[in-house]
């Protein structure tokens, strides 16, 4: 593998080293106290960095999985799911909500705009019978982040559940699980945690938990009152969780702590501007509507007639790893993610060679 | 942590130091070129291993995951399962089932025994309507190793789907995917791999692909005929693959091909030899059967009046990290797993320390 690449990637990131070497850690059994007590601290940690007192799960998997978890265990067999939309992901979640038997009610935004406010409450006046809205908090395809504080207020004062995807936002944009009243809310490991995927987490209102507990044909794997109880009684999951992953999310965790929260929250806000800032200087348009850049990735339109894979492309060859469009403007834009283990100078080293590139492209 | 333990455990088991090397690569993305190289590589690797042309996937799961994902994709709503018991690992099976809105038929044998083919042949006969029989091919928490090849041959006879439960045979006893008619066998990374968890691996035959690709309501995570297409068009997993297990599984993969699949198994099954003829020795009796005996993990009786745990326990103290029993026979049994890295001569210590408790214990 060509190890020397510059990862400026929408997810795995580049990991922390101290990340990297916490993974290389022998295993034991994931019923030993050994791991009961990193598990319990990962979780305490979790709860403290999403300012909660509710439920935290960690689980094997990606963090679609616990999407599905979210619709197959708080959502009625054939009900309503609001599901906005403001890009790839969150045509996901309507996809994942399909899959599983539910319905959902599609409130589409324009790609690189946010979730509109009074569109929203628009559609939950027309739809009373709406169980749950779900929410891509970042949207990893547009560069947008959404804005959740106002959208939960929102949606709560609709009483509706509120279900956000934030795997590209935890860790870097700020969450108040308690205060914002979510119900559920995931992420994984590999995007602004900066450590390797195969982990989700998820944080759980006592209704969304409730819900579970009384559902039907849930599967056992994503059975969130499943994960809860055996976490109570075992201080672990119902099936081996990816150690390795929780070692490198405890590590992460305790360096934010010793940061401070908000320090780390704006490191990633100052390395985001400092990425458009250099784009727009470059001469390249922002994607993302103005006011709702996403601290993690900015996603950028190529110049008139060039491929979004070319840039991607003629990068990689100059050593830096860019993620391509996704999606529907796949071709239209490039991406330029600023996750995990990555310093100021590599940015400005990168956009310097993203000038050239540019530059070199216009001339042919 | 306590890194000093030798571990004998029932999975995740201690890695190989060549997989614990290649866990700390730095990530890269699941949709570069280098991971798709990684990703077909390990297919094939997986596919000589289990003797198959057929299609391979790996999951971002655990093996229940997996298990989970036989029954939503290949078994009609409401339809019925021949689920064969001959531990807990089996009930799960049948959990998991019930779970996902299927119907159990529970076939169960005595604890420590394996499925016995005429009870087998009875059931099938009596249930013409079942539409799939899944076997544990090595039950955990006995220590019994079904004799698969046997039970695959009266499956297919009638004409049935046959899933199995290799979490803790793969890698240690021989499947032949082709030549034995299977429809879907699932393992994990943590066992006889030596691979930290987080990473499940399945192989598929081509009716159980295509009752996925007609199955309604199967999920997303879990869609079996989505993996096989993005596989196929993507090299790559539907949502983020946890690429520090395959990783390491590549490794194992490449040493067991450099070593010769039969001498690797045999390693596992002398091994497991060794063990059972220490613990003869010590006077202690085995709770499977002669002759089903698993190369991975050996389950053995704790003396009369001696709760099992405490044997793990004192263990413990000396530096040795057993399992202990599970599910039913937790307290009148142990069990010394031996999968992964360890060395005749751990072993030989092991048993040594393990004659000096019970004594102890007996003499108490």
């Amino acid at each position: 593998m060509n190890q020397s690449l510059k990862l400026f990637t929408a997810g795995p990131v580049a990991c922390f080293p101290e990340v990297l070497e916490a993974m290389k850690t022998q295993m034991f059994s994931h019923r030993s106290r050994e791991y009961q007590e990193l598990h319990m601290e990962t979780i305490e940690l979790l709860s403290w960095f999403l300012e909660t007192r509710k439920t935290i799960l960690l689980f094997p998997s990606s963090g679609t999985g616990v999407m599905e978890a979210s619709i197959r265990n708080a959502v009625s067999h054939g009900g309503k799911v609001l599901v906005t939309i403001i890009g790839a992901f969150g045509e996901r979640y309507a996809e994942v909500v399909e899959a599983n038997g539910r319905t959902a009610i599609k409130l589409e935004f324009k790609w690189g705009e946010p979730v509109d406010l009074d569109r929203l409450k628009e559609a939950l006046d027309l739809n009373p019978d709406i169980e749950a809205v779900a929410v891509t908090h970042n949207e990893t395809s547009t560069g947008v982040l959404n804005p959740l504080k106002d959208i939960a207020k929102i949606v709560k004062k609709y009483d509706k559940l509120l279900f956000v995807d934030a795997v590209s936002s935890m860790g870097a944009a700020d969450i108040k699980f308690d205060e914002w009243k979510i119900d559920i809310v995931f992420s994984s490991s590999q995007k602004a945690f900066g450590v390797p995927p195969g982990l989700a987490m998820a944080a759980l209102s006592d209704e969304a938990l409730e819900l579970s507990r009384n559902m039907s044909g849930k599967g056992w794997y994503f059975d969130l009152y499943k994960y809860y109880k055996v976490q109570l009684e075992k201080k672990s999951t119902p099936s081996t969780p990816p150690i390795p992953q929780i070692i490198g999310l405890n590590v992460i965790l305790k360096k934010i702590r010793d940061m401070g929260k908000y320090n780390w929250l704006d490191m990633y806000r100052r390395r985001s501007e400092r990425i458009r800032d250099g784009v727009r200087e470059i001469g390249l348009r922002l994607f993302a509507k103005e006011g709702f850049e996403s601290p993690t990735i900015t996603t950028i339109y190529s110049p008139e007639g060039v491929d979004g894979s070319i840039i991607y492309e003629e990068m990689r060859k100059r050593g830096f790893e860019l993620a391509k469009g996704y999606g529907r403007i796949k071709k239209i834009t490039f991406r330029i993610g600023n996750m995990g283990d990555i310093k100021d100078e590599d940015i400005d080293e990168m956009l310097k060679n993203l000038r050239e590139v540019i530059e070199e492209l216009k001339s042919r």
